[in-house]
């Protein structure tokens, strides 16, 4: 942490910011320009600087206060130089084998779920995703099956051998999706839900962390640091897009995030361009773009038909779709080294 | 809702809107222009619309489907033409006068929120607000005192009059909050959580709603709505700064947005300059701004002695300065009409 | 164009939208339905529109004026349902074969624009860029060579048979840019300068017409209509990055405005990694991503010693980086059924 | 300047930094911690060090560069302590007394423009503005009066007292405007034109600077300091509303600029709601919320016939509008201490 004084300060305030920073157990290194005073704080409790940071802000004198470290360190890339892989189940995400993780938004009955398994499986994907527990953005939407959509899929799984993976929306149902899944997704409205992060990280399951349609991808990493701190590596970041000035898709895919979030940290990262885009059309372009941006899966919504889904059915694929796509995924992934 | 159909839409096409709309009960419109055809969708079932519209969107030949009708209505000005009052106990938000709601981020002790409260009290302020449940953004920070928290504040009250409010932030929270609070805080981050929002429609108390950073002012009326949808119509809403592409300050505060939320619906509209801003020395003007802009209130974060604050030292205003900033709100007040 | 009245307005309201309707020459079809009265104008001057529909928002009762149509004709694919090709001299651009326009930011001597122009062509590019006319953001930085920066660019055109691409940064330099240069590029700060758009589309050279970095893809295709409405339409756009609020890269790549661009329009679309980033360590990933969304080509900034560069510097390729990155172009362009 | 080298970095990288500081001319202050090295670089050419912050991220081992100062000199509060005023021929910009600058978007005959320059000298206006110089977004628009239009504002000067406001829109338009008018208008596309805003620092006249709808305050202040640095300190900031994911209104107009703008430069800051909002419903309250924020003045659009406007209708006032604004703009202005 750098504190930069106003060209204006005086010796008592640098020596208050000195004292202040003794006070919390960090040494000074005063350096004098002319025409800024820097202060580097050295040492100690990186766990206290975000206060710290703060209550120098306040301090008269001060003009910035500029942090020099990383907000995330157990999962950055300094501490783990190596990219890291993530199991779900028998699918390892992160390895040479790009990693398909297929299913319907909503899990609407037992039949429509296997149908679509099955589908999927015969596809080539590698993982099966599907909404138990869904929110009801309007009083009168469906809201999911709830734990009987969990047995399903585990059906689903029985019958087709794919791992599974489904969102915890709520603190309450990491235990039930723990017991079940191979995989907790946590989803972009939670990812600063601090309770979820936590519980996430106690469960012994791997989690998909998505980001935030309005976070940066700092924000990201520190959410993923905030798992990894509650004792569990197992994290797969997942970009959906972000929130732009530009409407003409649903949100602005992101892939640029994609490199940052490799670069800065050893965790797999995987694209949803169902989320992303809304639409079916503009899915294939985006997933392969994903792909040879160098993401190590893809989150693809399907859905046996999506004329009556009970959500997002502009987005979803038909399984007939999805195979196609899966011939052009395994083309661009070998382009870039990989296979699919 | 309308759909425009693409310039080479077939008869077949149109005929399959048509019929679409016909077996969810609505009536079909059809205008044959010389560049598009469009269709308007005529009557019956507004609930099933977004879930109709989705469908129409999936249709050969459908190039766009535009809504008509605003997505909230239970708290729109249409269906109430006046401006409404909302009580948080003894205080009115949306009358002539302006509501001052002060106090502390975080409630940290006994003694601190008592000596706030008495200097808020002094000062003019109208309801003392203050935070017993705290997100905790990192393993290492302080998460507030929870129902310890909410017997200082009942004590606060008791020894200054002053009603209060405070933050639920899981859904777990409203029944202890709305047992003792006289208004209950819908945070930011949880503007979207459809569970807290029911609970709070349910609880039979007052509920203030912050506008997520990242909503549109549409979303965040039709949050209201499903408050209002729940049950209850005492809803006042909170703009506190959206993030753009401008970080001069922690968000940027969408003034017009006090405009339009009042535009259309009946709620009273009130500001939090404090989050908007991050910044005291930044929060005077624009509180100011706010009450000119037509709020009909003002969140304002007062700390005993910010510097040493546990949580968002930078925005908080001493009780002195709040002083200064109350006589200054009531000239504004005074100037467009009102009092404070 | 749509007129959509409010619940509350009059059958005199009413007729005022029609009567003005009828008075610029619109028939009007009025639809009454139970919550809105909508009014469809018909036919005629479809270029008065944007003037009418401000009036029209200005007539008592009007709630909202929806447009229909979108606001380009010329170059949109309902015009041109076949993807069309533009020639930059002896290069096409939208062909099978994927078009890497490469060279230096800017021209800062003739030694260093021949020694990359070979380099660049050596690897196997397509088209030379270079800027001749660079805008001066301090009193103190470098502005370009000018007329003499145009005719090292002949010189290296004359070396190395590619064809050449430079910027007309004002209406004064289309003339000397389309004497000499095979394409004009119009950069993102005048993509919405009417007098340089329509001077370029006069000019009888193709153009490359960059988006803003905060313009929606509607406005950037608005200002390509602008330029074939002044009669030329060879026209290829440039995605090189939106501003959003995430800050980790330079700009956010658009990718999905790849796919919605070549969608709506017939033109060719390229897409600009090194300006989009501003990291040429980001400038691959994305290089491949933009191929395997779908773009016709790639503009890359290349510098034989990007340390030393006079401009941009952190985002240029040295040529050896260059020629691994059209190997791995050539890969993703064959996976996706194209070429390099 | 400091540069932070990565955890990993050598001492040879290090060193290379240390000695690229000293062949640009400055020393090196090198600071080893427990987690990284930080070289703050001391003293000299402040005008290369965006190259050389440029190359030097291009070396090994360099994690990031972190600017210390700021990119404005001449017009911050450093070099000037106190606020300054800046005179539009009688009217002064920054004194007690509130600006009020209004008039039509453009001047669309001489009869329109002197009924409207005698309606808001009448109102309390101070300054005339007027548009005679138009973009033309469509070939088929209005492009302006041109020459002709600078005369008849001249004549509403000479009728009224009014000292005029004008854009340049153009280098070429400088010279005429300057000639004529008592003040330049650079509008918001031009904010970063710096042929405009050197020929406007070198014009003799003063100089009102809008804010592009997509630059941060620091790139405005940036734009300023070019004006001054071409031998112009007479410059007014107009804050115009920027672009961001709320569509609302045209824009989100950004208060908070008002304060950081003051904050930071000498420079008297006004607001323009007109072109903010698009809206003449939200032109009030936006203009009090200006005042009330602490703005020197407001750039009102009015016009005697806004149905009929050639441009920008939706947003004007019509004269008896402005005159009840007028009122209420002295109330808020009496308010906050000033007059208008």
């Amino acid at each position: 942490m750098i504190i930069v004084m106003r060209h204006s300060s005086t010796d008592e305030e640098i020596q208050a910011v000195v004292d202040r920073l003794d006070e919390r157990g960090f040494g000074a290194h005063v350096s004098r320009g002319a025409e800024r005073t820097v202060i580097g704080a050295i040492g100690a409790q990186e766990a206290e600087k975000a206060a710290l940071a703060d209550s120098l802000k306040r301090l008269p004198g001060v003009e910035q206060v500029v942090p020099i470290l990383k907000p995330y360190k157990i999962v950055s890339r300094e501490s783990h130089p190596e990219a890291g892989r993530v199991r779900f189940g028998s699918a390892e995400i992160g390895g040479p084998k790009v990693a398909m993780i297929a299913g319907p938004c909503t899990i609407e009955n037992r039949e429509m779920l296997l149908e679509t398994a099955q589908a999927v499986k015969a596809a080539g994907a590698s993982v099966l995703r599907g909404g138990a527990f869904k929110p009801r953005t309007s009083p009168y939407d469906f809201q999911g099956l709830g734990e009987e959509g969990l047995q399903y899929l585990a059906e689903a799984r029985e019958a087709t051998g794919l791992p599974i993976l489904t969102e915890a929306r709520d603190v309450q149902h990491i235990e039930p999706v723990a017991r079940i899944a191979d995989a907790i997704q946590i989803g972009a409205r939670n990812m600063q839900n601090y309770e979820v992060l936590r519980a996430a990280g106690q469960s012994g399951k791997p989690v998909l962390l998505k980001r935030n349609f309005s976070a940066t991808v700092e924000e990201w990493l520190k959410a993923a640091e905030y798992i990894a701190a509650s004792g569990n590596l197992d994290i797969v970041l997942c970009e959906r897009g972000i929130r732009t000035f530009e409407s003409a898709m649903r949100n602005t895919l992101d892939l640029s995030a994609v490199y940052v979030a490799k670069r800065e940290t050893y965790l797999p990262v995987v694209v949803d361009p169902s989320h992303a885009t809304g639409d079916f059309r503009a899915v294939p372009p985006m997933a392969l773009a994903a792909i040879a941006a160098g993401a190590d899966g893809l989150l693809i919504e399907v859905h046996p038909n999506p004329v009556e889904a009970l959500c997002d059915g502009p987005q979803q694929l038909t399984p007939k779709r999805f195979e196609g796509l899966m011939d052009e995924v395994r083309k661009v992934a070998e382009a870039v080294g990989r296979e699919a």
